[in-house]
């Protein structure tokens, strides 16, 4: 069968000729769920005996951009071999891979039925309060596991060899750390933000000196097994854990990255809370919860990260000194990334539900600009921010002293 | 044909079948004139015509070490694909290659008959006044134009990935970066030494930290294709001009690690004039041409490196403050890289004939305590030297501090 996108009775009638998962095709059903860019992503359903699978399908072309950005469809390679290895270093922490096939360019998978995406929760003021425990679990083991602290060097390498993505690297050169910052077709910009970004932000040479620096560190810091898209739309959760998936991405990159990534995804929730119409009660208290997650998920993953050190690091990486200086970089570099991730979703070509549900275009462009304050601030001092509770303590400081509600 | 190691007769043959470099096979004789770790290395001549080419065949094992370390003969591919990239970016600063082939793993190709070993000069005192003009093209032609500041990102990927090079690198992490900081059985220790090693060297945690800070940046940075290797043992040179080669060490890395090589390599011989007899007026002048050549090397190579960016760099890195940022940290690294380099050579199992030529054990325990002195100092201190010019005077203060003739 060579490649086409499914169509709903295609891949009822694929699962069911290439797993064993259901008996009789006649009772099962399908829907194409799919709001990401880059798949189609069909839930298939045997209402009689309540089962159900997931079957991701990559298409040739960058979905919010049509059919101009074509993409190598051999991405769900990357992303069938990343899930299973996270999965092994996890004990689970990721949906079970059912098959995976490389001439359909589709992956089978788990239907984390009784899972909600870990944005939609917050947008609509969920908290998880197991959150900062089990993800700072996920990233301490992957990403010491997958690191030369840990593996044989030459296994790591190999591993990096199956990882080299350089198509999907591009999107986030291009959309995370290039486009963002000058006034490039690509941008999704606001008009109210556009005099902001015009007369200001595009033209802040020091801003932009940062991004590079952090640019080049994504391109050339082949230190762990990266997610590379890790913020809160790839995270499926529930009151007891979560799961992570969307993989893609994946690839031998700075560790900093995914960290980065989910904390600029609770800081945008964090900020976006002052466009909308809440009381004041609740905006504290939630901005609060995620203050306090945020506070916890890097002080629980360095503490797993530098156990993990102690207990399993390679023997000629033995020095407790190196151990801290390592671990002091991850943070500072964690902040770089964090920004340019904030950012770009404020300018950049795929923006968040969590501000874009903001209808109002001024309210919303206030919020925007607060993020980008933000943004800026934390890139040019990351360095020189010494803790996570300062990080946090400057986070408020800013919002109070720009936050135009 | 299966791959075995050729003996004369079998390399003249294979030279005569295999290229039509020569006419009779009949005028054809053979030396082998290796004296490398890794490879057997053929000269075959056609004495009439006085033609002649070099043969170059992997071994299974590091010779050095005896036949217990395995090591993939597949190596010649990285050689003969890095020699043919260093060649077109640097217009023939490398041996041509007339045939690679996988099989019986060997690369035939040009002889340089009119060079000798830079090592060999520098030892026996000559004087190179091109070389800091020469090499400083060759480095920052190849460093720059393999980078992402000038590549296509996903070009430069896939050539990432032609360039994993697992086996070779571990013997750099092994030998440069971990047995010598540490009483291991493959280290050479000159017995003379071995107090010093005991009761100082080993026992300076904060010289391990730093190490243990570089070897990791040697393991993840992947920057630019680097020779991996570039001592001065492998640069052919005469009076005119230069040839780079022996790059099997060639892989993705950071782009510090050939330039401190190189100064390594220079400041080993720099310091074994103490231990040698001859005046102190040579002594002296010898040095003196030493240090220029080192600062013209690094200024030259600075310059030729920026006028590069400012020309050609992607239109994404067009910030000049980056562009100095990321010079200065070649710098710091290139320093770092170097005292690994420069400390190895004294405990390690490879030493330098610059140092091993003194015969008299004490003398040369001297000459190496400096070294390690010089090391010792560099790599904690790399990144508060502000140039070049700082750099040697440090080296000449320590000198004059610590030598012992």
């Amino acid at each position: 069968m060579n490649y086409k996108p499914f169509t709903d009775q295609e891949v009822i009638k694929y699962v069911y000729d290439n797993t064993n998962i259901f008996e009789n095709i006649n009772l099962l059903s399908c829907e194409e769920i799919g709001d990401g860019n880059l798949n189609l992503v069909f839930r298939i359903r045997d209402k009689k005996n309540k089962k159900s699978v997931i079957v991701k399908q990559a298409l040739d072309y960058l979905r919010v951009a049509g059919d101009n950005w074509p993409l190598t469809r051999q991405r769900v390679k990357f992303e069938s071999e990343c899930l299973k290895i996270e999965n092994d270093l996890t004990n689970g922490m990721c949906p079970k891979i059912y098959k995976y096939d490389t001439n359909m360019c589709c992956i089978v998978m788990e239907d984390l039925v009784d899972y909600e995406i870990m944005r939609k929760g917050l947008i609509s003021g969920k908290k998880y309060n197991h959150f900062a425990n089990n993800l700072s679990t996920f990233l301490s083991e992957v990403l010491f596991k997958t690191s030369d602290i840990f593996m044989n060097p030459v296994e790591k390498k190999k591993l990096m060899m199956n990882f080299i993505n350089p198509e999907l690297c591009k999107i986030t050169e291009d959309l995370v750390f290039t486009d963002p910052y000058y006034d490039s077709e690509s941008n999704n910009v606001n008009p109210e933000l556009r005099d902001y970004l015009e007369n200001y932000f595009w033209k802040n040479n020091e801003l932009i000196t940062n991004v590079e620096i952090m640019k080049e560190k994504f391109m050339t810091h082949s230190q762990s097994l990266i997610h590379g898209d890790l913020h809160t739309g790839s995270i499926f959760i529930n009151d007891k854990d979560l799961k992570i998936f969307d993989a893609e991405f994946a690839f031998y990159g700075p560790s900093s990255f995914d960290i980065g990534a989910v904390i600029a995804n609770l800081l945008l929730n964090y900020i976006s809370w002052g466009g909308k119409d809440v009381s004041k009660e609740f905006r504290n208290d939630f901005r609060n919860y995620l203050k306090n997650s945020i506070i916890e998920l890097w002080n629980l993953f360095e503490f797993k990260f530098k156990k993990l050190w102690d207990e399993k690091a390679n023997k000629y990486y033995k020095s407790k000194e190196f151990r801290d200086i390592y671990v002091e970089n991850l943070f500072h570099d964690s902040i770089g990334f964090s920004s340019c991730k904030m950012m770009r979703r404020c300018v950049g070509l795929a923006h968040v539900e969590d501000i874009d549900e903001i209808r109002d275009l001024k309210k919303r462009a206030n919020v925007q600009k607060l993020v980008l304050k933000i943004g800026e601030f934390l890139i040019i001092n990351r360095n020189d921010i010494e803790s996570i509770e300062k990080l946090m303590s400057i986070i408020e400081e800013l919002t109070s002293k720009y936050e135009i509600i």
